[in-house]
Parts: C-alpha cells; structure tokens; sequence
C-alpha cells in the first residue's frame, strides 16, 4: 500500500464466508486471492433438496469464478491448501506451491463427524458436498427400484426402510422430504408395493430434535413429521453402522438408506492452524474473529469457534459466517483505523432460524416470534431463494417448487453413477470432494 | 387374449425406439414389460448441452417409470438384458431371472465404436450416457482451471487444446459449442490466458465432415465452424490414442480433453441374437423389422440395419426409430390382421435433418430444402423442444436457452467428481452404465 504495491489478502474457502468477505472487499484497495477445492459454491442449506431428487446440482451451485467475474481484485484458484505457516505469513497448496499473505481469512467450513468411527462414513454419508447428495440420491433411487423387483414382502423390507441419523435441521429437512418421495410422490409409479411398507426414521440421540429451537418448536416439528409418517426415535444413541445396517443397541435397523446428519468437525485445514480448538476441531478465535497469537489470520463460520454477547456458542450457519465475513472486510480494508490493538468485537444479529418439514410445512423462530404450518413455510421459501446466488439460479428454483407444488412430482430422478476410472487430471483436481 | 391371458410383450430398451412402442401399445389388449439398464430416458440429441456445461442432466432425462405412470398396461423394470432365447421365447437377465415374451421388441441403441482399440476408450469417451456427459465436462473445466494456474504458456498449452473425433452431427454440435466456451463464454473469467491461446479441433478421417448432408451444407458447416474458431482437419484418420495425446499418422494434438464421436455399433445384447448382422453388429431384420427365422422377435433403431425404398441404409437417427417403434405397435396390436406371412414392410419417412453449429446458427436439409444459419436454428430448437419428453424439461430446457442467448453464459459449470467408492446395491445397479 505505502510502497505501491498492495496488500494480499488470502481467502481459503468459497462458502458463505469466504464469498462474502471477497465481495465486500470489492472496492478496497487491495489484491485477493480465493482458494476453494471445488470449483462452485454451493448453497448448502438447500442440498436435501438435490439428495432427494427435487432439485439440480447445478440449481444451488454456482462457479465461484463467475461470483467474481467482474470483481478485478479477485482471482480465484481450485486448490487444496493443506498448511498454514502464520510466521512465514504464507500457506502451502496441495502441489507444494506456497503463497504468501498480507491478511489470511480461514473459511473452510465443517464437515461430517463420525466421532473417530471413520468406518462410517462409508455406510452413512453425510450431505456436506454434491456429490454426497447425489450418492444419497441414488441409494433412495435404487431401493425403491429394487423394492419393485422382489415379490416377498420381508425380503424387500429393508429397500423401503429409510434412517437419518441427527435431529437437528438437515436431519429434519432430510427425513420429511425422504418421507414424501417414499410414502407420496414415487408411489404411483411403482406397482410392487404399497407406501405403507416404507419406513422413514428419525434418529436422535438427544431427547429432543431441534435442540437449538424454542421447545414449543421441537413439538411441533415431530408432529409434522409423524404427520408426514416418519417414526422419530428420541434418545436413541447409535452404537455401531455396518454395511446396511444401524445398531442403536439392542435395536438394529435395516436399509442401504442411511444418511449421516449427527453434528460436524471443523475442515483438517484448522488442526495446522496455531491456536486452541475446540471439541469439534474449531479455532478458538479472539473476539475480533482472529488468531490470539497471529493477529493477522482470521478464522470464520463453522470453522471457528465464537461466542454471542450471553457467552453461548455461535450456530453453524449461514448468516453467522455471512455476517463475520461483512464484519473482517471493514476491519482488513482499513488496517490504519482497526489495528490489532483496537479492533472491535464481532457482534452476531440473530435474524431467526429456520427448517422447512415437507411439503408447506416448516417452523420458524424470528427473534422470538414462533411460527409453525404453511405461513412458516412460504417466509422459508421466499428467504431461501433471495439469497441464492445469481438470477438464474433463484428462477431455476423457483420454477422448480412452483412445478413440485402443483404436480407433486420430483423432477430430478436421475441414477447416474459414474465410471469406474476416477477422473486424472492433476493433483488438485483429484482431492476435490474427497475431504469427507 | 383367447384364454384370458393377455399375451406378454417385452421391450429392451427405453430410448426413442422402445418408448414410442410402448407408448402406442397403451389401448392395446398386452401386457408390456419395458427393461432398461439405467432408470431414464435420455435425450441424446441434446446431451452434448450437457457435457459442454449448458444444461442439466436433469434437464433432458425423465424417469422411464414416470413416463408409464399412468399407462396401467407397462411394467418398468431397471435391469440388463444378457441373452435372448428365442426359441424358448425367453430372455435372459443379468441375475438369471428368465422373463417370457409373446413378442419381444429389442431397441437396445448402439454405442460408441473404437474398432477394436477398447483402450482408446478410457482416453476418448464417447458421448452416450450422462455419465460419460459428465465426464467430459468436469475434464473441460478442470483444464481451464489448470491453465489458469500454470504461468508458462507452453506448458499450457495443451490445456487448452480441445480434439473431437468424428465429423458427424454430434461431432459437429460438440466441437462448436466446445470453442463457444473455449474461445468465448468463459474467458472473461479467467485472467492468465487469451481465447487466442485456446485451439479447438475437429478431426474427420472422410474428405467431408456430415457426411451424410448435401455436399453444399457441409461446405456451410466448415465455414461456421472456422468463424468459431473451430480447426477441422479432413482426410485424417486417427492411428493412435494415448493418455492426452492423439495421433494422426506424424501429427501429435496433446490435450486431456479428447471426444469420441466416430462411428457406433450395437449394443452387446444384439450380438446374442440369431441373425446376421452389419459390420457395425446391428441385426440385419426382415422388411417388417423382424428376424427372419423368428417372426416374433423385432430390432429397431441403432440396433437394427433396415433399408429404405432406394436401398441405402437407414441412418441412426430418433425419427427412424420413433417411427419403426410406431410402425411395431400397429403389428403387435392386432396379430391376427398382421400375421407374419402377411405384415407389411416398414417405410421410413425422412422429414430432414439438422445440426446445430454453436449458438443462433445450424444447417438443415428438409425434404431437399436446404437452410443455414439464424433461421435453420431456430427451427433446430423448436422443434427439439417439442420433441422432449414432459413438459417440465421443455419449460426448463426452453429457460435455459433463452438465459444463454441472452447472457451468453453457461449454466450449469459444476465439478462434481463421485466417491472413489461405487455405490454396490445390486448387480443391475452396478452393471448400469458400464457399457461404455
């Protein structure tokens, strides 16, 4: 900046986070540098939609590139940083290249924690990545065809048996459009059997599904869900997930069909990263979202650890990281009036949450305001596809739930597995979606 | 139908051939089963849009259930045919099942030809199912990406390089919308390298390319494709394919990103049949599209090798199978007015063809007249909008074009590689979409 040349600022992730803080330094004097190991963001809280056949991969992701076409102080890298040198001030990707940072804001998100049971994740996955739910999408897909192939009833149980595991939004959102492809939607398609042999089940083990929500909330959400004919275990702690099946002690259930939901682990990216962590693998940040030791590496959304002004821990969500991210642009385009010494503290606004329970139904908290049925539902959809990002993607999926909402009917059933030669092109590319 | 019985018609195979014949048998007194090895029907005119990132899978394809939703006389079943037993009257399943047929109607299509040289096919992939679609686009934009990272332009270069094989119309469609985004969509984003560095090649080893258009429509078709940018070499076979390297005799064109569009042969099922077949290994059927030693038994479409009333061969286009598939429904519906001594012979009727040549141009030859240019494409997408199956892929089809035409961009840019571990739920599953 004095000497002419201007400051690098290194972003590592293209979520909500990271998308923001770029777009917010768009006329600041700066030279930023994004680096994703996909080549899209994705809006997440809309990939149940895409694992249960409602939605196109290519309706909620957009190339990060485009984001920033016209943005000139961005470039953007498909890479995979695998290190963070906070003396050096430099980052080191997959290829060994290093790349050296004024500024370096960490927004690689979270994914799926199977709590060391590694295993797993082979049997349950979870739905962090598009390609998660498109393996999802299949599995459902190929049962229910299966189901349609074998005659005894007992036999083709398990094929119509469906288990998510964790009762927190995506483990509801998931459950309730599971429960309307298997129980409604896809039934008039199939002869071989009737909707009352699926079984949708909701595993919790907490007492309650949504733990963040009002507990008035909770209730209603299980009433919904019932109403939609998902069987909601609480309590229900699961001990061991084998090839089709899940113990959940003495209980074992049976299906291909099992989806991963039960709480998440900060991206590996963090673990070099040189401060505390929490139980879930995330950055222990100061109040201004930096590193207590390295003042100049922030760390932001599920990968950090904050608190609110009441002392409990910040939610992994969207509008958290979306907020840090407006929040660290201010701070890093004027690095004369927030140095380290005098930076503010980052304040979270808690606009409300969310989560959507099939077809016209959700339940909402809005600072307070508890809200439940249909009225719940449209604020939900109208929310969801104002922040999209980009027109084509909110037409597109506009198009998409006003054609689901009269027809009833999925547009996107599609098995498409791939070939078995993986794809070579170069190191990079490899590593992309295969973190979980 | 005598006994009480209805009789049992079987139909391999869910293209434009097996769903047009199960689709005019639905008032007829049978009961149909239609197998195929994936769960959709594809429309394959249109899957280079796929692969070259301007639609969605989802876009093109409609389940083959959804399809027969309300026709009561179809089962669908998803599984491969692995031999046909036609004195038995009986069909083979990959899982052993045996299922009987009254008449079987094979439309198994064709796949993509190396001539022997089935290791070209792992650096080559054709262009017939969403997966390989899939696979050249996510080798398209990984190449773009790489580069954008690499400083020396020589070294670049072949990532930039673009090779398709075949100067047919799919080979044509697809070279011209690939330098649509090599030489034009896309560059705007990306800041390392100019469209001037990007080369596209068509390689046809003919002295023409659509070779089965009027000469002066293949003249108009280079002429579009070199205003492209598109480099068409004539006259030059390929002898050699290695990993990102093609050879034509002495000339090397380096590239990751190489297309196989260059001659099909029916699909392995025909193989099993009792029946001479072509060079290309399609069933060489009697005037009424049966096997002359067993009259029950019919192949049409890419599988079949049928003449038209001058003795050329018929092309493997969607019209001739649409049509034979018709033509069969009247014959299966009413054994009794067509026995096999008596049944007609099938006639193709040629309505013309066209090829689309990048955006807003194409050539077409109706009935003798021949167009090029703005009008021949807008002919070309109309009437491949009307001729996608529902309406929800036309409103999404006919959307995303008018986007593209309007913004010039590309949609659906994703990198979405799959789990190194495929899906196993059942031998059909895996078996889906190996063939090629």
């Amino acid at each position: 900046m004095d000497s002419g040349k201007k400051r690098h600022i290194v972003i590592i992730g293209g979520g909500f986070g990271g998308i923001k803080t770029a777009r917010m330094l768009a006329k600041a004097d700066v030279d930023i540098t994004l680096i994703d190991k996909t080549n899209h963001h994705l809006f997440q809280p809309l990939l149940y939609q895409v694992a249960t056949a409602a939605l196109s991969p290519g309706d909620i992701a957009v190339p990060i590139r485009a984001v920033f076409g016209k943005q000139k102080n961005v470039q953007v890298i498909l890479g995979e940083v695998v290190d963070v040198l906070e003396q050096q001030k430099q980052i080191r990707l997959k290829d060994d290249r290093l790349i050296t940072f004024d500024s370096l804001v960490v927004a690689c998100g979270a994914q799926y924690n199977y709590f060391g049971n590694t295993a797993w994740q082979k049997y349950a996955p979870g739905l962090k990545t598009i390609s998660n739910a498109l393996t999802i999408r299949e599995r459902i897909l190929l049962s229910l065809e299966k189901a349609e192939q074998i005659d005894d009833p007992e036999e083709r149980q398990k094929y119509l048996n469906f288990v998510v595991i964790g009762g927190g939004p995506t483990g509801v959102e998931m459950a309730g459009a599971i429960a309307e492809i298997a129980k409604r939607n896809m039934m008039r398609d199939f002869t071989n059997f009737s909707k009352d042999e699926a079984h949708v089940y909701l595993v919790e083990a907490g007492p309650r599904i949504l733990n963040g929500y009002d507990e008035t909330l909770s209730d209603k959400a299980v009433i919904m869900l019932e109403d939609l004919g998902v069987e909601v275990l609480h309590g229900k702690p699961v001990t061991q997930i084998e090839k089709d099946k899940v113990f959940l002690g003495e209980q074992v259930l049976e299906s291909p069909n099992i989806v991963w939901a039960a709480g998440v682990v900060a991206n590996p990216v963090v673990e070099t990263l040189d401060v505390e962590k929490d139980r879930a693998g995330r950055a222990i940040v100061s109040p201004d979202m930096s590193l207590p030791r390295h003042r100049d590496v922030f760390v932001i959304g599920d990968a950090a650890y904050a608190e609110d002004d009441n002392g409990s821990p910040l939610p992994a969500l969207a509008p958290v990281a979306m907020q840090q991210g407006k929040f660290l642009a201010k701070l890093i385009a004027d690095p004369q009036k927030y140095d380290a010494e005098t930076r503010p503290a980052f304040h979270y606004m808690d606009k409300g949450s969310m989560a959507t329970i099939g077809r016209a139904r959700a339940v909402a908290d809005i600072r307070g305001l508890k809200l439940s049925g249909f009225f719940a539902w449209l604020m939900w959809s109208v929310i969801h596809i104002l922040f999209l990002i980009g027109f084509r993607n909110r037409l597109h999926v506009f198009v998409e739930w006003m054609w689901h909402y009269f027809t009833y009917k999925r547009g996107v059933r599609l098995i498409t597995d791939r070939p078995e030669e993986p794809i070579e092109l170069h190191q990079q590319g490899r590593a992309r979606e295969k973190a979980i």
